[in-house]
């Protein structure tokens, strides 16, 4: 498997932002262990957890990365070389968070009344120990981090528009994989196959919500066979490199809809595109929460709504914006997220119309370019 | 994919010496996220990250676990409705972090100067938020947990037998996948099918190490081609049902091997039986690590050995007990490691013997059976 990351400058103009922010934000600098901060700073996937490895980025002096000797080879991936970071490596006996503290430099020990800030995903067995050389417990990093995180980069943008673009192929070829008498599992394994065939280097998920298990939003797979007449929810996604996510759903039918589906669906595919329609940089995520919400309760379906409009997508799959009731968050251009209004009426049928879009100046750009329409797959007479 | 759990009673039993071991510690309980010890404690696997999910184990009274609403289907696979285990629900809004305080009781607040003990994996983002609430930083469990999951009960010591017997069957096709002009990714590719085939539920690692690579106990795999002559260490492993690893080693050789190779891996041989032969309780984890270090040492091969002699193993691949100079952890019946000293000859060739080991009352217990010899595949003379 190869495993992509982007050129070299990408890095250099991110990790200068991140030390930006960390003093804009008063800190003494940001500390990074393994996971999506880290790799976004330096492109590094490495995993190592019981033996520290830790990114610092002072907010005055270079950065160093802190890493175990026997895990050096762990960061040939990443541009950790190229971008003249100071790699201290470490072996056991000697102490990790020591060698995290003194690469913060003057600003480390609580110097100026200033705070570090961890990674939300730096674990307890090596945050307790961090905070207790420095002598003050850290603050998250995540308000520095999400800025940077949220606003994609042109790179970013070229990931994602790729990632849309295969799951793109492989929502085109769904119908070929729904008939009547297949189980929801024997759609989801040819959906897994297309997923890698498209191009993604894996699946994140696969969801297949015939019937009424299309009712409920979490359901995954099952036995369950498909029937004539089964409204389908296909949510699918998967990481394409250099490792930015798709994720889109479309709603099937098994033959032509019931009346109150098509009416319902095309009242959906109103409150979706209305979500769209109302982004633009500056309107907040709880304002397109709304924008959905209303075109479903003017028609009496805001019941059938019981989830978020969407959630910002990129190295994760969920992360932020979340686009959701109470966050007053105004967008900016370049931030990427889902617009995925459902509905859903347990027992019976659900469905939902997702696509990844990236707010430009003048509205959003869609990633995902299949037609909203509920896809109608012909049941042969045979 | 089904994914097994073992009987409510093994949980049952376990949350009740982790509370047990909790009040000895003089703790005022623990608080497990997802990870690796909720997983052993109630058989749950979930991995919400953004939200908060807690088990709350309090020094005294019952058991709670904290959980996001839209992620109550994740406890349906665990123990946790059987166990009796209160289940506290919440939504967006809600305060989950003072829901586990009041969980703990009357022990929570720092109350008699008692700390709260926290999972290792417990990520920053929820940790910090936690120590606003208690008013107090808590501690790792790590000692606590480790004791616990150190010692294997007899539902852990079957599991870790089937997966050991899978494993084997894996390298006794090992040799079938060998042959000069193959790369190691070929063959990689051949033992990760063959991985799954004899029964692991996924693959976790596989290093396929020819010739020089084999010098580098980090090699994974490359696109290098298999010669005649070439020293091949395999060293690969996964989880087996419900979750435990295997993970073994043996030393391949591609047609005869020059006399060098023979006589050193012959010393090799002797070192490995020698850790295994000095393993009973009550002797300490670096006395088995010397036990394999004398006898290269022994044979002027101690700086070719460049590694510890083993690591815990169980529902993770690396876990404690390390068998590593410095540890002094004397061996108790039931703790599960692997025994894998190597030998490493940079630009040259490697070798490396691996098998996992349980410790009983009267010596070591090996899972895995096959040849502890260098395995010459015969090269064909076409």
């Amino acid at each position: 498997m190869t495993q992509g990351r982007f050129s070299t400058e990408v890095y250099a103009q991110r990790l200068a932002t991140a030390a930006r922010a960390a003093t804009d934000a008063g800190l003494a600098g940001l500390i990074v262990t393994p996971g999506y901060d880290l790799r976004y700073l330096v492109g590094s996937r490495t995993q190592t957890f019981e033996r520290l490895t830790a990114l610092v980025l002072p907010s005055v002096g270079d950065p160093t990365i802190v890493v175990p000797r026997l895990e050096l080879a762990s960061l040939r991936e990443s541009a950790v070389s190229e971008l003249g970071v100071t790699v201290r490596d470490w072996v056991d006996g000697e102490d990790p968070y020591q060698l995290v503290v003194d690469a913060l430099g003057e600003a480390g020990l609580g110097g100026a009344g200033r705070a570090t800030a961890v990674t939300d995903s730096m674990p307890a067995l090596h945050l307790l120990p961090l905070a207790d050389v420095l002598g003050v417990v850290p603050v998250l990093a995540t308000e520095v981090m999400r800025t940077l995180r949220m606003v994609k980069d042109a790179a970013e943008v070229d990931a994602l528009r790729k990632a849309g673009a295969a799951i793109d192929r492989v929502h085109a070829r769904v119908p070929e994989f729904l008939a009547p008498g297949r189980t929801e599992a024997d759609v989801a394994a040819d959906i897994s196959e297309a997923i890698v065939a498209e191009g993604h280097s894996e699946v994140a998920f696969i969801i297949v919500g015939s019937g009424p298990h299309g009712a409920d939003p979490h359901h995954e797979c099952s036995d369950r066979e498909l029937q004539v007449g089964d409204v389908i929810v296909v949510d699918i996604g998967g990481p394409y490199e250099p490792g930015y996510n798709s994720d889109s759903t479309r709603t099937y039918c098994l033959g032509e809809p019931a009346a109150d589906v098509a009416s319902r669906y095309e009242v959906l595919q109103r409150a979706q595109r209305a979500a769209v329609d109302a982004i633009r940089p500056g309107v907040t995520a709880e304002q397109v929460d709304a924008a959905a919400r209303d075109v479903l309760a003017a028609e009496g379906l805001a019941e059938a709504f019981v989830h978020r409009t969407g959630h910002g997508i990129g190295l994760s799959v969920h992360e932020e914006p979340y686009i959701v009731a109470g966050n007053s968050l105004p967008l900016q251009e370049g931030m990427a997220f889902s617009v995925e209004p459902g509905i859903y009426f347990p027992g019976q049928w659900g469905a939902r119309i997702e696509d990844i879009v990236i707010v430009t100046s003048d509205g959003a750009l869609s990633v995902n370019n299949r037609p909203h329409d509920l896809v109608v797959v012909p049941v042969g007479s045979s």
